[in-house]
């Protein structure tokens, strides 16, 4: 392995007193926390695309960064640069994890058996790597929105044609996906979606969306995949509006076609954000509903209006995540992946370092802050005590359907109810999450 | 009757070449379109909310409108003075319906048995109203938001007890709806939601609201009410997080709790924009979802991030809504509820005559301009066409589920599909609406 | 003084130890920062009006409080009542000062003798207390925007006769607030916009505000008053638009009016937000157009479109804002003043404290956290290093106006510029942030 | 002239009878509106960039429209194909003018030299076909944001060397717009502002600025251009925040740096509504503060946070905007450039007519709705009324500054005001604006 980044050895944990800004802070894999070790807690990933694909562009300007994998003429020895440089950093990242697109680590070609053929190549390369580096696949997805023939929508193309192709995408990146033993294959949406409904039959596109996702279902388990199917929802960009809104649309989806048992989502903190929640929100919504899967950990900007795609760096937004995940159980098949890119002037080669390691720290110290929540136990308790009349006799005759709406009307009128207004103790509370983070 | 707006006797309709300000220029009650009056297709509502109790105040600011019915210390007094005023301009605004809540036209007073006795009262007094107008009711619906009962919600209360409060307004407002022919009835969740994720439990609240909604259809057929059962999405305000969020959102409820066939929507303008949606949007999703009921006509204002309720005055924006209810086949019990309010500073008696009427008019014309769009026929082709290929042999095998997804990739493969881009003809298309509007 | 909060005695510091709720973990006044006490920096002020004049109510909901100095049918009696809490709040917080409007603290009255009679009667109660508690006044101002009259604005309103009852106001509040030792006067234009351009003459309303503020400035040093004199942005609400946008908008009007030297802005963290902007961006803004003067602390819901006006609890976003006044020298006349109030589910009578202790540790602790961020003194030396070649020759040439834009471009030519890129190091930074906050 | 577009001639106006899409229906060059022509009026001009440069590439997809003046292994080869399809488009569209960037027109080289060189060339070439065609150039400017040497800014650098590689375009481009006969010059800050403030020196960067158009003011004159400087406002994106925000914040800047004479502002309709404005407010702000120049029509999507610069197609919104121009007397040396591209999936060759025919006639018909909204009166006569009393006694004392803050109190006092409220008729005057673009 040729070494790019010749000046890292490896990402460790050194503490809190390091003056080192090559090593972690906060994250110690082998701590134990609730029981589990961070590592085990946390899944970390990171993704291909953003770290090793893209060249910093941005639609005002051309790429800074003049990578050395991108620079060559033929496209699989600029896929076997970037695989080498890939794998460089994930192992001195330590991280467990990666995830990719089809095309971010094989070359598109020029037909659809020099896609498969590249693609083949490569997956046994990365499989090379994974062997070589320990380094795991947390997911693999299919890129459906950034070649032209995309333009209007995948699966949702108006042309059988286009959602043809996309099929023939999602067939052999799930193939490479459970080949290279990936825990999660991600269906992302990027274009599935409307400019104008002037031009769109909204009933048609979902039909052909259903059909899709159910094809990819049965497809899991004639292949023999065991892991996870994922969506990710986003609210548009580029499109005027895509289908995977938010998490409860996806929800509303899977349940109209008979897949809410099958699919889970992954959630992204700036798609969260785009679409006017919380990350905490879609979190919190994906767990009440039953379709939690994983997270693509980074964050937008609250004054701008699309994917900024930055790191996280926010402990004080991530501990409510990390205590919504912690209160749910953990992940399962999941983890957090690190959909982030450094800036497009962060032209230094170590600035992903920083940006990666400022993340893992803040997820890490995010899971800490959200044990100690844990551990106080006084929000749980206040919770509970809130809602506690719904486990005594109006309240569970009412869920328990034993009441009408008239009985419960008469009821009411009888008593003459008053009820009694309790506090909903706001600031105590959101003083309780501050100690946890603060101290 | 007592005659509160003596200036004006009744808005008839003196067409375009009018200079009377006190006359609609393009609702034409009779006018035949597309083999329906427009009254029929309009269906026009005015709400009692906004134009009668709503005292002027803002935020920041006190009651400037200082309505005499508003004045007396007996407030079955001020509410049947109220009603005086109601009818009266309802008769002169020359619309079929309007709409209330139960604390609009009945005080609320101290007791349950008050309510209802106060509600008793005033239903009667409506009725008689609404016999000597010929006026009817669109919908009744149950404030469950003002009383600071309420200020958890409502059926999403911690408190069974402000449940079965809440129960208790619905059976009564339901009652008087029955009672008055209303064609429907409106579940508005002003306070189902929450403040911060901290005291609250997602889970729970869902279930009582999936539980209060089961009630309510269980009732409608108990008391052999025939209307619509309408629930009204909006996506916060003054909650941080609204349950009925939008339409999709409601659609996943709704399939969760075995609703979709029950319960319908009533479609805000300003609760769309505010989600972040289209108003068209929210139409079109619902049509597509098989749950279009009926329509909150009015506009927000698109740089002000709370809801201004303002009259609609935009046949642009109005043109593309009635386009999509025209292609769905029109309005069956719903209709164009005005649920807005004329400015603080709009005190001139006659103000709200100015907002209805603009508002009627521009809902006439967007009806005219949408009929204009629909007998054009090329956009109906142009999206025709655009899916043709779906009900060819491909896309008849794809969609009728007799190809896996690897038959499908093998099919691309074996034919190296090369999809042939289309233009989505975007400009085009809004073109041709803009000569249906303009000419 | 009767006790109405008579389960507390005064809220003190105790360390992050401590388990009591209703004591400072992190605010101990006496503590020195980087050669000043905290209190001297941070100079926390409690407001009047969310605090003791607002009764729970929003745009859907009525009040939720029931306050006993809102509960008698004479209003001076209820202003004394309410006088009596808010010292004994101000004194039991532990705060230097607190805020009002004019209004807040006096009735209105009928007439503008009884308005001026009544707020003459409570400045002496004001002054004695604030002499009994050593609470003392961070500023006064007029509230021009509640009542009716001020619905078209005040200063700008179309009717001089308004213009003349805003400046009685004003008048009167600067009269009280000098008598009352008030370090700053505010000049807050609540109202002073437009709802629609279609009845506004901009140039008109711009040439009052200008007149207005020109008075205000000669008023004060007539009056002898030696306080700062501010204006406090808001981009809108419950305005469209309001001439006070943000600082940018207040520098351009101070410069057309001359103003620039005499009058300085009270920054709020929401309006901030609700004008497109971080709150850290308004600061930094105001110091570099040397007009920074005092601040509304508070924080917005970053998902809301309207002011929320909670307590902060973001140390993250507080320790940018602090680090920023500190590089300037921190506060002169200015404070940190709370314009926040409790949520209207938080009935408990000890909610207004929580909310306070959680922000004053908010800021106490942003403080210190700031003060690490220049102690670490990597931040300065990387911005300077920045901008190093400023000082150099062809910088100096171009800022010092020794070369012409032809002659800068025979440079470039000459010596066939290719400026070396440098990275931002943007993720390298906020990890140096994150250390500093977190350890 | 190679012809590009075979299927077209010209675009004629043929009326509202006309069926062919190839036509105008309203704009009509020869007619009188309000004693002038169309033409004269409209100013229309089409830009370069967006028209002939863009790929049709977005944030997650590559180029869609394989433009044959794209396909060259030479620049100089791609920029003379390009300069014959730009100018056999613009002839054929029938506008009198266009704009451009330096890039644009002329490949930027790997030499300042070659830079120079070619747009030398290309100067050569354009004037040419100007003299060819009769089309003029509304504007010229230059490229300082797409080159990553301008990742951090160009005039706002923190390097001088790019400051000056900056000076260098600007004065080639004000040379080549100067030889072009340009009507104006604008300085675009695409990147005049922060990623972070955490690396940004604000006081530095803004004093950078202010020399930079000082410099740019004085080689104007020295140059002998005899058009309009104008500065477009745009709030964000790509950058986290612009310095040239919104018209009030420009308006600050001017005033600072002496300049307010000297430059105007070129406004576009999606950069006011990115700034939380609408475009109606940029315009009047504009006007009221005497710095109105330019527009750059397009339109935004008002659900979406970034620059889609879709044609502009309302006519209602664009109706305010020309009657604000038509109340301030009409463009000078300004005109409306349309700023917008065709969407993505436009792919049809021909697209890019439908786009600006439809852009034109909504123009055009907002200039005769606008006509009519001022030959109606009614606007301007409340707008006077409302104000009128600002011309009697007591306005006329506090405007002129014969009434001190306290002798208006003592004049309320006196004569113990009480301000009578009128109406802000709001509805009244919507209702007006209607009637002049519906009938």
């Amino acid at each position: 392995m040729k070494h790019y980044y010749d000046q890292i050895e490896r990402i460790n944990y050194e503490g809190t007193q390091t003056n080192n800004p090559f090593a972690f802070r906060h994250y110690n894999p082998e701590q134990i926390i609730l029981g589990k070790t961070m590592a085990e807690h946390l899944r970390f990933s990171i993704c291909y695309w953003h770290t090793f694909c893209w060249a910093g562009t941005d639609m005002f300007g051309s790429g800074s960064f003049n990578y050395p994998w991108q620079s060559s003429a033929d496209p699989l020895s600029n896929a076997k640069a970037k695989a080498d440089v890939a794998f460089e950093f994930f192992y001195k990242m330590n991280v467990p994890f990666y995830a990719f697109h089809d095309v971010d680590v094989a070359p598109e070609g020029n037909s659809i058996q020099e896609y498969i053929n590249n693609l083949s190549i490569m997956t046994d390369i990365l499989l090379e790597k994974q062997q070589q580096t320990g380094v795991k696949l947390l997911w693999g997805t299919a890129n459906c929105f950034t070649n032209p023939r995309y333009a209007a929508g995948a699966a949702t193309n108006p042309d059988p044609e286009v959602f043809a192709c996309a099929a023939t995408q999602v067939v052999h990146a799930m193939n490479a996906t459970h080949k290279l033993g990936g825990q999660n294959y991600v269906l992302w949406g990027g274009r599935e979606g409307y400019e104008t409904l002037l031009n769109t039959n909204l009933r048609q596109e979902r039909e052909q969306l259903g059909k899709f996702m159910q094809l990819v279902v049965e497809n899991k388990y004639k292949i023999g995949f065991n892991g996870t199917l994922l969506i990710e929802p986003k609210p548009q960009e580029p499109t005027k509006h895509q289908y995977d809104y938010d998490v409860a649309t996806i929800y509303g989806f899977l349940k109209q076609f008979g897949l809410e048992k099958e699919i889970k989502v992954n959630i992204e903190a700036n798609h969260a954000t785009l679409a006017g929640h919380s990350f905490q929100h879609e979190v919190a919504s994906a767990i009440a509903l039953d379709i939690f899967g994983s997270l693509d950990a980074n964050r937008g900007d609250p004054q701008l209006g699309w994917d900024t795609d930055q790191f996280p760096n926010s402990v004080e937004e991530n501990t409510l995540v990390m205590y919504e995940i912690l209160k749910s159980g953990g992940f399962t098949t999941g983890g957090l992946n690190f959909d982030a890119k450094i800036r497009r002037q962060s032209i230094d080669k170590y600035d992903v370092f920083h940006g990666h390691i400022g993340a893992i720290d803040t997820m890490a110290l995010s899971l800490k802050c959200a044990a100690k929540m844990i551990e106080d136990k006084r929000l749980d308790q206040k919770v509970a005590e809130r809602y506690a009349d719904w486990d005594k006799n109006l309240g569970k005759d009412i869920l328990q359907g034993n009441m009408s709406l008239q009985e419960i009307a008469q009821y009411s009128l009888v008593n003459n109810l008053q009820p009694k207004a309790r506090s909903g103790a706001q600031e105590q509370l959101e003083n309780i999450v501050n100690k946890a983070i603060f101290g």
